[in-house]
């Protein structure tokens, strides 16, 4: 038998983190072919140069895609997206794949979907089914119903993938690969590296001893324009803790150049002496960092997924997880400095919460490519309804 | 008060027919203006000249967007949608719209959906909920979950789009705009034109006192190869009928190469005197000669949609309208010539079906037109279970 | 050592024309390696199809490139060409040559020769050097100036190019490969095939014993809308002359519309019956064609090249090859009825001219392969003065 | 008499500085009417903002036109020319120009040269005629041929353009805008403003009293992997010569990478005290700073062009502006540490130079705007010989 060549198109750097050990496991898997494809911001510097990590990790790049319209405005999201589909249809020709993997729901995954369904090749979409803010909620189910093959996160997420019409043969609860790298960071907790010196940044060091709050805010893209008055709120509820502030700087999206001018200015103004800024770190170092993290602050879903299996305490801001489904570990406030404080402090009152298998028990990995090399794969579907 | 802007995108003839009296009551509306774009093959003379008979119509064209890929293959198809993706959003950039209208299912009204939704635009589909076969399945539903505001045909429909997780408030039964033509023609229905005289085309001209057989058949997408072949069991079953044949040429599409050599070869091989070829005719004129036909063959979904209300006997052949709901003047058959002609003869037999109301009462365009006027516009969704 | 990689890109019908020779001696030249790509309207049916005849002559096909955005007008020219380099600034990439060939002055040659300049690989042009009206004039040149390696037809073209103040030891005359094509045919010039028969076309069959017209016209871009009348008077200058007239379609141009719909209409008011139309034949086909013909009408460039060498008399209409060196077989005329019908009989009273080694002595393509392996590649340059 | 309709297309900072005297004179004059779009890294903060510049100075801005792809490399830089012409398209279809101007010879000017010209637009070029090293090179007498009007800077350039084929009575020596910059601050040059105030940048501040070095140095495209290893000699050059050192960020352009990177890490690992980098300046200031500065440093025009007639010593390192005509300001070294210094040190023995008008007197704008006022403006020509 011939091996399934299984595409899968990584877009940036956090969906990297998100697919790793699926990746990893169809590599290996003796009946698949893995094609990696790396595209749009996962290829750029200023964006936590994903392709080095991907390389560093061993794996094989069959193509890469230029996607990234510069301008990070919607104008330019559109036209990206367009480009992307017009890049990957000849990607996809070029390397015949057997069925296409996309991940979640970031704006630029759409091209792979259409691209992917239009040449009447298997789409594969991972981690759909979840409900959030903004563009992404249109993008995940939008996937959806291109996809033929759903594997998903959690119990509730297969529930949802069901009802949108979808064949029940065709969705598997695998878990979420983001727990596999949690699952095996937590069996060796301790960060062994010193995050000043291995990933150098901008602002002074500081000791980590005595906690630090983790920040990591993205802009909300239906809410361009509030983008800096809602990083400026963060800014302000972390700044006099008392603790030293690891702050991320975003992904590339429309308005990350309100979030960036924010924070650019809150620093030039507060000169602040426990603020120290990240691009990114390899997805094993950040999460050890969080480990022993006081808290996380701001909008990220690593707070959500990573943090519930890791028991780490999480302060969500504003909407963009807003009805993900979350654990015990998170505490949700809208964009005001005092709610933000106030939750920080309730997290140190409070302590460590326990582990929780809402996203996964580590193994999704495995799951993934014990589907992808089992499952039918067709390009026909119609409403179960 | 403003008035609402309305951007309607149409990429193809069929499209135009399909939201016609729609457009005539926005661009009549008092609080709505019309911002009509003309997009793909709806600008190309070879495959009906669309933008001719809207400029007839009276109609103001706000912008053309040229997006057709030369190829007719899937990677075109894709590579197309990707350039109108880039190109809308310049022009949704350029007239700003209060909200953008998309039509249907076809594969380039990915384009308007995506571009829209990445800008924070109201999305408005027209004809979602429906069930077919191919590629436009996975297209409709997904501009579904890509849209804000659901104007459908049938009370089926309706049920299915709310069923996809939209909120109820938002999905509104009007009937289909292709209706309102129907019921127009039908309340004069007499050919007042000689179509050879009028259209012009490719073969003998024919005495249609008699019957005639109106054939209109598409290739099916995801059967790329199969066109030619599924082409010629239509050929062959209605060559030896003993009616004038009046074929009509399929719109761009992938594989409508196939479609069209086996016509070509068809014609050279067998030198039929009863056929006629026909690029297009204005809508009135088309339905005008529906009303008079002995029946309509081949896959279009004017057979379901017009001649159900209208009464036209229809032979509906393969995969192309399956799922789609039907009224009593369709029958079902394969790709096969001796049950295409079977089922013919039965309608002759049976004679004209009476008029149907399943896809409207023929007041679609004044409903749609009114719901733009009035319905909340917003661009924030989320799946309601 | 290492063969040279050469890629050639054949955007067109009569460019293939242009260049077969040369692509079979590179193919088989020890030193180099063809890398063959087909591009633009020579992957497209309703343009003569090219890449048919290039496959039935045995040529791998490195990578196929879609790029004509359909609406044949000026926007879409320059959008095509814009889609063809990036394109094919993919397929360099990816195919990585040590050089890369493209031949005279269609438009859609910009993307190939600013993508091979952009991406620091050597460009080779074929054909420079020469002088005509229109568009091409202009991309011509500006080819040459992003040339490093210049193969040109005549004498007076090497003298042009070095006056362009390109480096002398750059520019070599090798003649053009069509006259290769030509001298080939000469040699057995007998028609050995029935026209009508082997390419079918539109239109009667005609004896073709006692003499013949073919007539190919181009739109000449830049006059677009004068296109359809210019074919006009050319219709009727052939039209009364007691001879069987072979037509051949336009290439995909701005302006082939005008000119297709002149044509069109021409046979529906006139009904012809001494007209026969051709959309192409294989280039070996059409010189045997041109050898017995009586003359070639238009303004195509093979009337002045492959007709010079084989001593058809021609009449050259219009602008289009204005500057064009020519051999003794070129009578000039404006774009009107009478004096295209005088140039007719002229010819007919002076019969067929002796052979011209203006554009070459048959041996161009093993010239050009010896120059490919032999030459220093570099991609820096600078005016000689 | 209609007004002119004159479309200029900026595409980055420095093309902005080398024509905005020749915008506000074409805005001004009573025969024109300024069409101004703003492109590529022109759009973009991270490559000195040139639109918030152009605003400040009060024009109105017809179109935006985002075409950078992010990448920076060789396959990017092609595929955002090819994006740009396909942009450009629309925008000239749009706002329907009488002529175009592109000015000097970026790699994406090609874009605006290649759309005009397909759409029959009267291109005009804007320094043409100058040689340098590079892909500059090719692109500039590349968009010379496809031009119909040439104003150049100097004597030697309009020599020179007429050599290249070009009609005599279409190239008009009107001297270079940025002298005309020049010769304003000239007039007062005395520094108005604190730079590390009005600019920010990194580093340190620095008194400017006793002399200060300002660096500029971009990528030379075509010695792509050579970027970083080249700007390290400079760096060290500058390092120890007892001077504040003011350093420039490069355009965007394939190696920026490579040169950013060497500057980043010589910063890292030298903390160098008397460094501090700035992203841009408006114009005047750029200048009035040069005024003073005791040499300026690098590869950049400025150094040629404007210091020539302030009468700035300069030391030009490396391939980039080979060919260019120079003043007596000027000492050319190779990318060596040493050199570099050595030259330093004999500008500082010789010290500030005397004016030189080899770039123009400073009334090249109005000279341009009355060209464009008055030159006849056709689409059609022909080499000269």
């Amino acid at each position: 038998m011939n091996k399934r060549k299984i595409c899968v198109v990584v877009t940036a750097r956090p969906s990297y983190s998100r697919i790793r050990s699926a990746l990893l496991a169809i590599r290996d898997h003796p009946d698949l072919e893995l094609q990696l494809v790396v595209a749009a911001s996962a290829l750029l510097d200023r964006y936590g140069n994903a392709i080095q990590v991907i390389e560093r990790d061993g794996f094989d790049i069959a193509e890469r895609v230029y996607m990234v319209l510069e301008g990070e405005n919607l104008v330019t999201s559109a036209k990206s997206t367009g480009i992307g589909l017009s890049e990957l249809a000849t990607v996809l020709d070029n390397i015949e794949p057997d069925a296409v993997v996309t991940i979640a729901d970031r704006y630029e995954t759409m091209a792979t979907a259409v691209a992917a369904s239009y040449m009447n090749i298997p789409l594969v979409h991972v981690q759909g089914g979840e409900v959030t803010g903004s563009i992404d909620e249109k993008v995940r189910h939008a996937v959806t119903k291109l996809s033929n093959l759903h594997l998903v996160s959690t119990k509730l997420a297969a529930e949802r993938v069901r009802r949108l019409g979808e064949d029940p043969g065709a969705v598997h609860v695998t878990g979420c690969p983001s727990i596999d790298i949690a699952a095996e960071v937590a069996a060796s907790p301790r960060m062994d590296f010193d995050p000043f010196v291995k990933y150098g940044g901008v602002g002074p060091s500081a000791d980590l001893a005595h906690g630090y709050l983790v920040v990591m805010q993205h802009p909300v893209t239906t809410e361009y324009e509030l983008a800096r008055q809602q990083v400026e709120e963060t800014l302000y509820a972390v700044k006099d803790f008392g603790l030293p502030v690891l702050w991320f700087w975003p992904n590339v999206d429309a308005g990350s150049d309100g979030t960036s001018k924010g924070i650019r200015v809150f620093r030039e103004k507060e000169q602040p002496a426990n603020f120290h800024l990240f691009r990114n770190m390899f997805p094993e170092d950040f999460l050890r960092l969080l480990c022993s993290a006081t808290a996380i602050v701001g909008n990220s879903s690593v707070a959500i997924r990573e943090c519930s299996y890791l028991g780490v305490p999480a302060v969500n801001i504003g909407s963009r997880q807003q009805g993900r489904e979350r654990g015990k570990n998170v505490i949700d406030v809208d964009h005001d400095r005092r709610d933000i404080a106030d939750a920080i402090a309730t997290h140190i009152k409070r302590g460590k919460p326990s582990c929780d298998l809402l996203y996964g028990d580590g193994k999704a990995g495995t799951r993934i490519a014990d589907c992808l090399a089992t499952a039918g794969l067709t390009i026909e579907k119609r409403l179960t309804y």
